[in-house]
């Protein structure tokens, strides 16, 4: 039978780069499963009390079940 | 290093008011861990059988990851 | 045979609440026909003449068919 | 107590102009119950034999309930 | 002059397949006015009280007015 | 010649009750010029210090130009 | 360095058709800065006293920054 | 109190059909909690070696909590 | 067999009106093959050197398959 | 050095299911060029003149490029 | 009373790199008001004379009204 | 006479950066005919086999018909 997929929602968050962000919602999801495919859907942000840029990246993970 | 989120979905139900269905999910998704941000994100109901509504409001929960 | 469902759109008004909008909306399309379900699609409003809000509220509603 | 409105939608068809094919459903709608607003949600058309364009738009039409 | 066309929504209940669901919605639709056209908008469903799925999609169907 | 209107987009925070939050956004927009209308767009929020809710409501908000 | 550009949302209000009511936002916002480029994100309108069609084209404006 | 509901997301992979791989997701969530609705919100999938489709269909399944 | 249809996407350019700028993305889709439909999807333009709008109106052409 | 994509829009015909008009579309698809997933991105149809119906399913094919 | 914020819409240019477009766009809105957060909502660009990519990227940005 | 542009969707694949994949499908894309602008609407991608990110960005692109 085939296998099915979870898909769960993280927001990864770095003052270096958009796809810094990315790399750390994605690798933080695969610590408790193996890490399918990924999926950013929105991209925010703040500045932060030094004047740099914070980046806040949801990204959808999706992980493969059982 | 910056810490990540987790973002749930719940559906908060009331028969009271559209503020309280939001209050019952953000309030029982933050009995597992502490809530950072919330977001509407539909808002349906149905009539019940004595003739009131029901709200049963969507939300999703951000929730700081250890 | 299983029942279906038809979905009409109306628009409540109110100068009280978002709440009593929605109620509005609803009650009046349970007038023709039983409601089954809502859900809120817009919120829109005005300032009247005298300085308050009215709220103009859009809820799709099901209703069983015959 | 405040009016309600309902929401039907309608296509309109033309072959001289979108404006004309957006009159055409709003003034059909109109025949039944006074329009209070309207909104054109969709713009499609076909190429006729004669290799002319027909419009077929689609407006969301409210109308004020009794 | 070019003729007009409503869209009436309707949702199809069937507990066999997505596609009976569809049949359902589209053909009760057909019984008041000739169908020109449908969009499926919506797949939902449940799980029944013996365990079996139940399908309710959602349809828009356009019909040509007299 | 007919007036035309601009488009400003506010969020009203208020940690009574959404309809609270989105008055607030809308009588801070008409101090500078009269509201026309204000549509809804986004309804979030986050959990205070000391338990509560605050209700943060992005709202668009037309004024008439001069 | 490169320059940025700011985007103003407009709705422009004509009698005569939707192009009219697109050229009177984006001129309108000319008057204040350059115009760079338009959208058109919303076609509404009402139908006026004597009958007629009011077209209200909301139209988001690009405009050069200093 | 008003019970609430959590969400979660799945994709269901099926070589026999579209209705094979919701059923697919929509047991599989059922086998933690009793499952409440479901809702199809993506249809992809791929060709396989053989020249078959594989359905892979996304899934948001609304769970009532204890 | 039925045939199947391409839907390719087009940007009409007109200095003269919205419909100006729909046939043209039309005519041109439709001189490699027959058109069987068109939808509008998006609405932009820009404002030229003397003053004039320039109309650039994306739209999706279904066209028969061999 | 990585390969990349194109994806190409097609619309399925089928009066058997929504299955068969899917694959319909990804198997012509394929006869230019290796499909490597496909998405579901609109489900149409309309009635024949036997009374029966005609699927109308459109479909992203994603294929890889030399 | 609680603070609100205002939204502006900025479209930031940079022949570097998306981040560097968001970063453009950012502190420019900064310079006339503190920035609370900002979101990223389109991402486009174009190819300049000498063969590189311009990164032209539309940000939406909160600030704290007095 | 105004010229048209066609618009074709490629996804740039990439294990170095986002942009680096969006540069991938623009080029790519360039090949064939001159690009005149482009537009990134999906970002997704996967974990390659030694643990690293693979990034797929979809890009939309315009160019210039003869």
């Amino acid at each position: 039978m085939a296998q099915n997929f979870e898909i769960v929602e993280r927001v990864g968050v770095s003052s270096v780069s958009v796809s810094d962000a990315i790399k750390s919602a994605v690798f933080g999801a695969g610590k408790e499963r193996p890490v399918a495919w990924f999926e950013v859907t929105r991209q925010r942000g703040c500045v932060t009390d030094n004047g740099d840029l914070e980046y806040q990246v949801t990204v959808k993970v999706g992980r493969k079940l059982g």
